[in-house]
């Protein structure tokens, strides 16, 4: 018997509030550098030290071991949803972070300016990395010109650089379709193909493709160095079942990025607007208590400074976290779990495929007898490293909405 | 390649004896209120202390993450089958509750007592929960009245309360069927239907159902409070492969309470009757020592005390365990497993989800250098948190009988 369908068949109603606040990217490496210290190791937390004496604790990994992922991937995997089986495409996750809107069966492209010679040849496929004004002045330049093309609409909207992306929004409209991108310099830039050769709503996605580009490449031609683009990851928004169905949850989601609102949105979960801080978004959760049964609290400067490689403000931005948590507490949710979507080791600069720590807080959790969470005490705990996209079901057990199987 | 048929190939003979003991739902959480200490924890246990110092430890999860397991799935978990794939029928399980000795083909019911109004509604499913003497003065009226419907046999046995069994016995008869029952009152009693509409033995069994109805209902008519009966989790039992093939191993089983029995009845062990005490069970192990190669020995009263919510009795039901232990050590087993089939903490009443500790000891098992046999120390063992599924593999293996895989 299928566990996801197993699951199904056990869930009742929840017992109480459930909230799952993610500090992303919060998981480090602990390295001779930094004393051997991760950022949550050297931060001072006295909230989180105080709940974690009668909390459970374990790593996770996001996607597989060793895998790497994408704030994408990272957030499907905390909402239950395994990442390797719902892929949301790129280009709905860029449309998803420059603030789209996506609806059912729009098609987004993550594009980039890049510099084509007279033949048509790509030289360079960032265009020299064209300032950010010039990718807004160019995107403005398009969107007047194109607003349709037959009965599908084009939404355009500059990124950051040579980044911009392109949304498709019609009837009969499908992705995957291959990249519209030789991939190296010394090219023509290719035909966006189906990826499923007899999808033909996907066809007809290739055709649109195709004459957005004829129509787009005159008006910018003139241009120097960005005479052209490519498109990538060119897909519609995924079919996902959507959360408040599979949980039997009513979820809400107070974030303050672009990002991961549209991530809540593909599950469909409820988005809770205006709070800016991390201690608004704990009062915004204490006035929308007893409209939800599950908040998505997403906290990002844990994330921005690991990407940054500053390890001083990674700590600090744990500390203001950790300082505006009484809020939360305030009105404690009867299952509190906190964790990231993944790890940014801030000697890496970047995302990894650390396990990130979690820590699940609630009457049942019970107590692994650690006096912080940290990424090492984590290691110490009774949920060992297990799949994130398990956590949810741990929550739904804590909040007792998990029948007993079998008798 | 599957993994399951990867360990038949490996799977070689016995060089020596194996012994899973099973402390019934020992597993529990540590919490504030019991000075953060688990039932293990708080025993005194210099038995197994002595023996954690040379075994390895680990947790296990008995279905998935999240899955509060009942009996079934528990024990057919510890004995290497995965439950979601062998699912046992709560009729099934219901009636080797009771003692009843299954055959290939029998299609079992969980069924109880009901009140109906005179149109014939569901006005109290339990039936004011009757005393156990009117049901089984009841199931004897049905016996004596109804012993065959066509060529099928019918076996009705009392259990506690309201609750009883029935058992039709014949060929062409298969589960599952749906519920005989409206699941809340005010409704009639439903006809039990296929649930897979393809199935001719299961609509077979659907119509001796409906004629059993047609049958009993006006044995009982004339009751009061319990003049009807739903019938629930209707089964045949399930095609499991034998224990011995499957792992090469004579196995016995030591059990007191007839549900564990006929688990293991049901896996095709041999049952070593008549020990009643912890104690007796080990003198028993003793005396069929050179009989069999796999003895599973099964202490209910750790699982009973922590459903109680009784949290001292737990500790002293561990305490007099490890007693008896002794005994069973003068003739110590090569291999020796002592863990649970899931948790049932104390301040849950009930089971749990919890993953529960396990003990392996063995001349190859390692040590894990823990002092002690507990929750929490199980943590930090060389096992991790796995699925219990693969524990008969980790005895297979200290067992010496299953070979390298490549070169």
């Amino acid at each position: 018997m299928n566990v996801d369908s197993v699951y199904q068949e056990l869930t009742g109603k929840p017992q109480g509030k459930i909230a799952l606040v993610v500090m992303d990217g919060v998981g480090d490496i602990a390295i001779r550098e930094n004393s051997y210290l991760t950022p949550l190791e050297a931060a001072r937390t006295p909230n989180m030290d105080a709940l974690a004496k009668d909390s459970a604790q374990g790593r996770m990994i996001p996607v597989a071991p060793g895998i790497t992922p994408g704030s994408g991937p990272g957030h499907l995997g905390l909402f239950g949803y395994d990442p390797l089986e719902y892929e949301v495409g790129r280009g709905v996750i860029e449309a998803l972070g420059l603030g789209i809107e996506l609806k059912a069966g729009d098609v987004a492209a993550r594009a980039n300016f890049c510099t084509l010679d007279a033949k048509g040849i790509v030289t360079d496929r960032r265009a020299g990395r064209i300032p950010t004004e010039t990718c807004e002045k160019l995107c403005a330049m398009l969107s007047k010109k194109i607003k349709k093309i037959g009965d599908v609409e084009v939404i355009i909207k500059p990124g950051k650089e040579h980044r911009f992306v392109v949304v498709l929004r019609g009837k009969g409209m499908e992705g995957p379709l291959t990249d519209a991108d030789p991939q190296k310099v010394g090219f023509e830039i290719p035909a966006a193909m189906p990826k499923n050769p007899k999808s033909t709503k996907a066809k007809k996605t290739a055709k649109v493709i195709a004459e957005f580009y004829k129509q787009a490449l005159p008006i910018i031609a003139k241009e120097k160095p960005a005479n052209g683009f490519l498109m990538r990851g060119i897909a519609h928004q995924p079919d996902i079942p959507a959360f408040q169905e599979r949980y039997n949850l009513k979820p809400a989601c107070i974030a303050v990025y672009p990002m991961y609102k549209g991530l809540a949105q593909l599950v469909g979960m409820t988005k809770i607007e205006g709070p800016q801080t991390i201690a608004e978004q704990f009062e915004a959760y204490k006035k929308a208590y007893n409209d939800y049964d599950f908040f998505f609290i997403h906290f990002k400067y844990t994330d921005k400074y690991g990407e940054d490689g500053n390890y001083a403000a990674k700590v600090k931005a744990i500390e203001e976290f950790d300082a505006a948590l009484p809020i939360l507490l305030s009105k404690k949710p009867d299952v509190l779990v906190i964790t990231g979507d993944h790890s940014t080791p801030a000697p890496m600069k970047g995302h990894s495929w650390h396990p990130q720590p979690v820590m699940i807080h609630s009457k049942f959790s019970g107590s692994d007898k650690l006096d912080r969470f940290t990424d090492t005490g984590a290691n110490l705990g009774s949920l060992g490293v297990f799949p994130a996209k398990y956590l949810i079901r741990y929550m739904q057990a804590n909040a007792g909405m998990l029948d007993k199987f079998g008798a």
